[in-house]
């Protein structure tokens, strides 16, 4: 490979995260000075129609409808994978073992034995020189890189207590179809995977300390619901057109940091008025912080170590062009929204694939994730007792 | 007693909770159109000088040490108990004995045994009249009894799941002294009774319904504190000048309504920037609402019955005179404050006292209250496993 | 008189003012330190039931319907006068003159002429220990105070431009009917007069500075509403159960502090949904300042010294009791109300009189505003050219 | 020209705009479905070098340096203009007068007898079924959009006053250079012009109402900064590194709508601690509303028909799907920001380029702003009389 040769990318997939990872690839290299070119160069997809029509929206050079053949070319870098969770660890162990650098969708897989495999492949060609990455997107909002550095630079002190939800409500309608994303043989889970996973990422990135334990409740609430076009591949449960969801609609758990800090989590779809609800706030001895996804632009910081009559919470505008990320984009004021966290996501990764260091988001904190969400379902069903996350490993690993 | 003699009160203790009363009873007739006239006759403490200032500062007509007697005295129509929870049952039952209405300052008491108790004798007096309820002031706040009439009227249709936090952050001090409300033995317990007692009754009135079942965790963050005033009557555990925390700083738990939704708590002291942050979101089916005590008048309400266009979180100022407890104060959007509750409070207690009624905030309220602080403690040493909260009763109740 | 007998105060008036001034009376000695006692002697008002009410139902020892005779009692140390605009200057200068100190509620008056020689009578009655105040309240918010420390102390540096609006809409339902304040013989003038003056003294009393100049335009947005009540003794110009409304709806205008900086102001009676917003913005060379009385408990501070990456607006919660007046309420974090301002106006008062300082919100400073308000109505009548204030001095001052 | 060819697009200018354009280019074609495809044909600068860079940067297929001969090209379809605005007219009228459709920056130009010299050379090229518009963006992010439609839907009834600012601080810093920004022979006015143009033709937009009178002040607070490198271009008044700031740092003025409301201006560039803070509040007889910049993704609606105890502001969050701009984007509560604007303005203006409507945002629009920036600066000159807009246009229009 010449590193001065543009970098190719096929990405496996096209649902609503190709239309955001598509974004990413498009808009990074025209935003930031890339140390690499990059061609969009195939997008794969199962439907020939549906993904030929998705090639020609996000302006994908090709597409084919055989993700093993594009792997095996040699004329594709980077491997980006949007698929369902279920395909994850074939087609990323498959990528890295014919040495492409893979950005893999979040969650990494579906259960933790895929995500050891995963992040076993990972390794292996890591001692190659090829970069994995897994794709929490939040973690690059330039708010949260920004609260992360003011906790690791010491402004809030010993972490004391952690406050972490991200709530939706896109099924308080009782009438909502029963989609595959409420099927556990498709899904995995429920709340708990799809946006638990980003706030338990999320509160192991801002304090740099692993989740160990976990004690915690999962709940259907709605637990039927009626079919999809006719309910083709799923299971339905009697022929009243109605089928029974299998995952979870909310969770609420309590988590065990390294450093002994106490996390309230709650990842629920049931939070009427809550459209894409994601918050944490940290307490420490020196201070606070709080992040707020529908205020993404900003957080807030709590200073306990400024004169009593001047203590508050200040909310800092993540603007200013100081930032590393915000500096390709906008003057100070001038707002980002969801889609920027995907550039950054590319900017990280290509500057990884150019000088061959590791980008954080990593396999290894992928499975760590993943372990968490066993440990809560393992949780869940033996009556909320805690369960240490370190139990989760599988025995081969 | 006449019913058109003025109604003379006795208040027994002279705390932070005094003051507070002490506005209420002076606030109420004046504000409001009460049936009976109030005298503020004599307020009680064990420090003859200290309650003789109390008297001075705040208007009581007498003072006295010994509470007994002043229970035995036929000119005295109500017995007001603020004192620390481990002296209201028998001071309680006692006034209640007597033929006193009581207000009692929350919690009810320190243990079920003891609530069990004063509420026996407060059926016993209430079959023959005798108004009795506890502190749960916050229920009067303008925009709590508004949140929980628009519940009542249907107006989130079924509760689906609750949201509900008192967060405070005096503690995070590790050099705040070990007071006795820091010592299990004077204050039964921590965070989780004197401000999770809030939130469980708050939850409990706004939904109308009981919290049956919980599993949680309690947690001291700083163990061992500085002895205040050399220590006297605090158990030092060693010469150092400093003791053991025997309460909680931070309680995280999961509490299942009789509906059968889900509810979060979290009462913490160690929620660095907050001074009194108390929230709670009950999410419905066909909308939701939440209030935030430091944004005390008003609410938020969502409609998910509004055309989709226009759905968002309203925030209604409850500071129209045309809610029943604003009228009396100022025009629209002249705030309230804090002890307005204790007024409100003082109205409704003399209102029943006068029409023969029972208000809201009973005692049987307060016992529920406590059997649920309870539970929360036996999950806790339980490794969070649920327990049933009627499980809490004692063997006599 | 006595140094040591309790202060006799009799209020003059006995509408929506007279209710908080009442409260002012009855909660300062008991909830601050004062150094005389205060005894709530004798309540005026014309109407003999209705005084008479007044003072049973707010807690004043006597009632009167000639206030010429109370000022006239040897036995009264104070009149707080709290009637209409148009009789202050006769109220106020009679009791000056019969040794009274006096509270007169604002505005000053409703010209320049009375304010000027109700400015003399205060001087006058000065030379002889005798104190005078006009009551804008908000001065005594905490925040407020607060704020206008801050700006003292250098923190937002030199004033640049300032930003103060009153809004609020209770004048926007045709159908409300043509009360007294809408008549320019009783009321003086509109939302410029009534609103716009706390706004115009606002901006003086936290900047430390004189509104030199002003340019604006008043409005009468609804120009005919019902007569109440038959109309009697309004101005109805035709048959119809119609009059006019003679005074402004709205105004805005832009006035020039003595250090050169302008100053935007909206006074409005005609914003939709905003009930009683008050708010100003300071902007220094380093920093700002925001005040918004429908968050009375705090103030926003942006600090321009700060690191770049931790510059942003700092939401100060003034409830800690390290602030002189909140020391006397609540712990941290308690909200404080509408009301509380005039307790704090009462115990400042009261220390004035008892140690012989002059106390701020003085009769200069009334007058003050009062020449702001007649130069925006010249400006008004002079197509909007800028009018000094200096010139609103009547010939006689 | 084929219908069914891609319209070619020219880009006069590459500064901040130019970046920002570039991403409505690229991006809209790749999120929306267009009837036509794009082809980022050429840029255009004056330096060849950093021509070259920003059309590498950027994704432009060719650059040049000679505007002229681009607009001769027969395969240009489309010229965006994006120069500084003394140059706005000489280039759209050339490009209009060669049969190229003109996107133009704001503000339409320095002048009002320019921007009338484009309005008419846009009339003559409609009439050939050229597409002209100005770049007035802020009128099309989702929420701005959604406010004009619930006005015009009659939601808020009539119209009775309106409260715009707009407001930064990048200023502050008496050592901000004497950038073209500040010198009025190229930049035309300062606040003014830059982003006061912004709330008149918002307040123009939303309302469906022209200014049709104005009176005001404008200000220069710091007159004289320093030379940015060396000076070269720029007055300096003497040999000390200085020279004068010749447009104004802040206006505030007052407008009259045609219908009859008064609508309160402020812009500036010394509201410390403002980084971007456009917001608009439009009062009318029914309900009102409300739009904050840095709030982007949200409205606020208060509805006086609803019930009195649910009235407040509501935050409707316009990020569903259902809006017509949000539909390309992402699911609800997903945040867009500052650059989709300009993708919304792509996609509307090659609507109209390929079914021959006429867009909103016209260049009559655009000297209707100007007009009213003229009438402001007529005001402040003569000591803020009131001043006709109708009075600003030129002798020969």
């Amino acid at each position: 490979m010449n590193a001065r040769a543009p970098l190719r990318v096929a990405m496996i997939g096209y649902g609503f995260m190709g239309a955001a990872h598509s974004v990413g690839w498009r808009q990074a290299p025209r935003m930031f000075s890339l140390p690499r070119d990059i061609e969009m160069a195939v997008v794969v997809g199962r439907s020939p129609a549906a993904v030929a029509d998705a090639a020609a929206q996000w302006g994908w050079a090709e597409h084919a409808t055989d993700w093993r053949s594009v792997i095996a070319r040699d004329d594709i870098d980077i491997v980006d994978i949007v698929t369902p969770g279920d395909s994850h660890a074939e087609i990323a162990i498959a990528a890295l073992e014919a040495g492409k650098h893979v950005l893999c969708e979040k969650p990494l897989a579906n259960t933790v034995a895929e995500a050891e495999e995963m992040l076993a492949a990972a390794e292996r060609a890591a001692a190659r020189g090829i970069v994995s990455m897994v794709g929490f997107t939040y973690r690059r909002v330039p708010a949260v890189t920004h609260l992360r550095d003011l906790i690791a630079a010491g402004e809030i002190g010993a972490v004391q207590q952690v406050r972490a939800a991200y709530r939706q409500d896109w099924l308080v309608d009782p009438q909502a179809p029963l989609a595959w994303r409420l099927q556990k043989e498709h899904a995995g889970s429920g709340a708990l995977g799809d946006i638990g996973a980003h706030i338990i990422d999320m509160a192991q990135f801002v304090t740099g300390q692993t989740v160990d334990a976990v004690a915690g409740v999962v709940e259907t609430i709605v637990a039927r619901r009626p079919l999809q076009d006719g309910g083709s591949g799923l299971s339905a449960t009697a022929g009243d057109g109605y089928g029974d969801v299998t995952v979870d609609d909310l969770a609420i758990f309590t988590g065990r940091l390294a450093g002994g800090a106490l996390v309230s989590f709650e990842a629920t779809r049931f939070a009427t008025g809550r459209k894409n609800a994601l918050t944490i706030e940290v307490s420490g001895d020196r201070g606070s912080l709080l992040f707020d996804l529908e205020d993404l632009n900003s957080l807030q910081f709590y200073d306990r170590t400024a004169p009593v009559d001047r203590q508050g919470f200040t909310k800092i505008l993540v603007t200013d062009p100081s930032h590393p990320y915000v500096s390709a984009w906008w003057p100070s004021g001038h707002m980002l929204g969801y889609e920027h966290g995907f550039s950054h996501q590319v900017v990280d990764f290509v500057n990884s694939v150019a000088d061959g260091s590791r980008p954080h988001s990593s396999f290894a904190e992928g499975l760590a994730v993943q372990r968490v969400l066993a440990a809560v379902e393992a949780s869940a069903e033996r009556d909320s007792a805690w369960v240490r996350v370190g139990a989760m490993a599988t025995a081969s690993a």
